[in-house]
């Protein structure tokens, strides 16, 4: 890290913010500038907390130059992470893998049709949400285990692995049970406790952005499942809160590349949330195939009209199917299959 | 709710919406515009979720018009909510209560000294993590129960009552043996199996506000713990996320006039974490209660240069006691004490 | 509009806010429900401020309904706008059309390259700014009217037609003089004299988003030009400013469908501006293409490294070359040509 | 500046970036650590863009770490400016000045009883839009030329003097014949041309913080000004656009005690716009003088209900009266008067 003295700075501050440094093994390294001081703090700072510095007499601000997460960076292992799923489903790779389904399992027929429908318009794997978290306390909060013997249910059917969410660290064991990739929502991206035990489940985890999540700290999200032992993680964005309410959220497509720079982690683009709106579902989702995407998440129901939640962005069955075949022609275009 | 049609919505499409209302034990309510037609639900629709209608063919939007929560509105109890810690302290009431303490419980010493130091200067309550949420996996977590065992015993020696933070719904138990009001962090604010723990704990909830939550979010978060019988419920502006980085958050201050219209629950301003600089507390501190908060959380530590979080924006034992000193002639202009 | 009244609003606060909408011609539609009474207002209330009813006494909040723009709606004009410049570039076709160039002209030679360059590799049109607007007035400020004139002069060369920023009311008439399209910047685009300024003007207008501007108030500034009797307006998604600091930009490329069903106007993709990384132009701009952008702006520059402003996101003339190619690909997956 | 370059940095790149800093006249000044290079630039860099140090190869970051603007800050200019108008009015002393009116002037009546009502409340100044900035162009503009003349008219009778908005460059000389303060509004603030002309117009100016503006580039917006010569230069938090839409703006109040650190010019705060609500406007008043605000804007109307605009968010001459009775015993409070 950098510490930048303020301009007024006395020579005492700076000897107390040098000691401070060596105190913890790290060498500084002093530059006197005409109107500033800066101290550089060389050695691996990434378990040192900034704080102590900031809070240190003297100091402006600290300017971190390392990246505070390692095992989830290109710069610890420069090769792209590759999920194999069962036997021939792989995360990562040149194929775009399509996660496809209900945003809620709400029963057995509506589930069986919908993993038909995907399964014969080329999806790679089954979602379906068996535990929701739900805004408000009086909106359907899903089937819990029920759903996820559907989901079981559903890939002994079609041969589809599943993607499911798990919402508190009690559950865990629970779903890693039925699913295949545990999925962890936007909204527990910092629940630690639910990280570090989807860290010691055995089976990969989808990290969905927080809504005002940064990038850096969506790459922290990871690092806490990477430092259990889990290293198959994958990172997902599904739009951000901004200003704007012309969609739910704000799809942040410059994530992908941007991701695929910093981590060695699989991406994945969720268009449905991304933008909350079933005419806005085809485009984004070409537009994230463009981006770089490995893999998209599309909500998918018999009857959208129907659906106890999310049924204003998902797609019917003949919308999704004909979107598959859009999807195969950019996925050519940029080098890839789908 | 009141559904817009699209301009070119059909007679039939308008047939299909109303009838779908009249499904759901609701009545219709006509109005054929010059270039839209609208139509009304009159009946109480908040459990009804908004989804399956912005679904349907036809609909442009949905715009809600009963707020969606009911027990933490000022409709449903038109008094202010009062919560009453041991024999004094009242939270709700004219006078302001101050919650102060560190950001972490670190040791034995560091948590006497400070209880020891904010009691003498006129705090009201005792605060301090014993778990603590950190972005990165590398960074302190905590003392967990060893931490709270130091906070009943500062609570022992000082009689402030301890507020504490829980991060997962299995700590609740623990965590509410020792504390007398349970804090829900921003990044949990919509953990909704904790808010539901805590629902049952029979201990006072403090819920501080999601980084990029909405006041209505905040609400329903409230209404999690409402809802299973807790009443004694307390909301806190902590900051929210903008695009501005001069500060650590933005403390959203109008939120607490604005909170004080919608419910009847106490609020709460935390300038500590609102700011993240020391410098900045104090006028923002005076600014909380002008603008007519109930409490206040402020960080205080024996040494903040020292201290293992939040040390940039900890006071010292002296800042702490000269600023109550200046809240207290703010508090009386404003027609409170403190 | 609807307005909703707060659920203790007087009989006599009713009666006034009635007659306060028969007042000012408009026919109002009284729904009372069992919490809220809400008036509808029928008639076209576009050219009506809705802050005064806000105003009155019992109104709880206003919903507008009607979009607040006319001449930029689909429903007012169902197909899509198309600009012709010159012979042969058309704008809002089924062709996507390229403005390539330097961020600023900055000399003679730099220009005249690029221009034959972007034209070798088949843009469309030639960009470069010649009055820039610079956060810090000790930035290089542009060439001015010696900018406009090599611009011409790369025109007269290439027969690519020009786009150039206009930042003042009072420079339009200069700038019109030498540019095939205007440009209003993102800072400039709630600047209502200026745009009002370059409706009268003759040329095609291309507003760019403001950094915290709504798609709606973006709609609203190219009302300003559209009712001078300019019907030649473009609309320019170049990012918004969010919390995330890996981008400049946060490039919501949601905006180009949404637009798209919004108005009849073509849109633009700005993937340099976007971004603001080099690294990140190329998937950006293939991403825009798929999500269905009309034309794009694509920064270059004969030397990045040495470039006046922008270097950090143009790309040198041989990654411009690949990824015309590439864009080609993808603009072939989505039915259009490049 | 500090360069950071990339962690795969060859040393070819590295000697580039090197003799780029030193054909600009500055000094190197390496540091190789043990997984980074980072390159400190000594001297006086603020003239030079960053840009082309960031467009280098091999570089991964630029951190600045001189502030980018120079007339405005506290290093600069210890003391604090003090703006004095007429014989008795000084903004930026102990006394805190109030500058009540209409948001838009909208007839003699109207404003001359607003000037008595407030002057006799306890006004330092009044306001009044004669150029008024609509989103939409179908609202009321202003009253232009007339409306600058019942302001100085109303300032004839009551002796305030005048504070009102300039929107375009051509339009400075006129505003400034009848105006005592000359207000750049918040659309406005990096309309550069319009800074640039109100540096040479030899009256204070108001400047507006942005809808999405940092604070740094307010004090670069006020540096355009300073740079002209001209030392009047006043700065005004007026809310934010952030995701919350319960107030019109989001009032960063914290940016008050920010600026009061960066700079010396005087810091003005409006609960007005800043809220967007009039039952907020008291509360966020007594908080912004109590965050330590120079100044407040704060709109009052005969009849909010009537007004053209705004009016939602306008005081009543009885609200406004008993509002700055309460804001006198804040002010004592925190050691000014009022």
């Amino acid at each position: 890290m950098i510490i930048v003295l303020k301009s007024h700075a006395t020579p005492a501050e700076r000897d107390g913010i040098i000691q401070r440094i060596e105190e913890l093994g790290l060498k500084p390294h002093v530059s006197e500038g005409e109107e500033r001081t800066i101290i550089g703090v060389v050695g691996d700072d990434r378990g040192i907390d900034a704080g102590p510095f900031e809070a240190l007499s003297g100091v402006d601000r600290i300017v971190p130059i390392l990246r505070p997460y390692k095992l989830a960076s290109r710069d610890f292992k420069p090769d792209a992470t590759r999920i194999t799923l069962g036997n021939d489903v792989v995360i990562g790779g040149p194929k775009i893998a399509v996660m496809a389904g209900p945003c809620a399992v709400e029963s057995r027929e509506q589930l069986l049709q919908t993993a038909r429908a995907v399964k014969a318009a080329g999806a790679t794997l089954l979602r379906g949400g068996a535990f929701k978290p739900r805004t408000s306390p009086y909106a359907f909060q899903g089937m819990a285990e029920d759903g996820l013997k559907l989901l079981a249910e559903a890939r002994a059917e079609t041969g589809l692995p599943i993607v499911t969410e798990v919402m508190s660290p009690g559950d865990v064991e629970l779903v890693a049970k039925y699913a295949d990739v545990l999925q962890v929502g936007a909204r527990n991206m910092q629940n630690f406790n639910l990280l570090r035990e989807c860290g010691s489940a055995g089976k990969p985890v989808l990290i969905k952005r927080g809504l005002s999540a940064t990038l850096e700290e969506l790459c922290l999200a990871a690092e806490y499942v990477l430092a259990q032992g889990n290293r198959q993680v994958m990172l997902c964005e599904r739009g951000i809160r901004t200003f704007e309410k012309a969609t739910r959220n704000t799809l942040d497509l410059s994530a992908v590349p941007v991701l695929k720079e910093w981590t060695h982690l699989p991406i994945v683009a969720d268009p449905s949330h991304g933008t909350g709106k079933r005419s806005l579902v085809p485009s984004m989702t070409l537009a994230s195939i463009a981006a770089g995407a490995d893999a998209l998440i599309i909500e998918v129901h018999p009857n959208p009209e129907r659906a106890m939640s999310d049924g204003p962005q998902s797609l019917t069955f003949d919308q999704f199917t004909k979107l598959m075949q859009q999807a195969r022609a950019v996925a050519a275009a940029v080098g890839r299959t789908l």
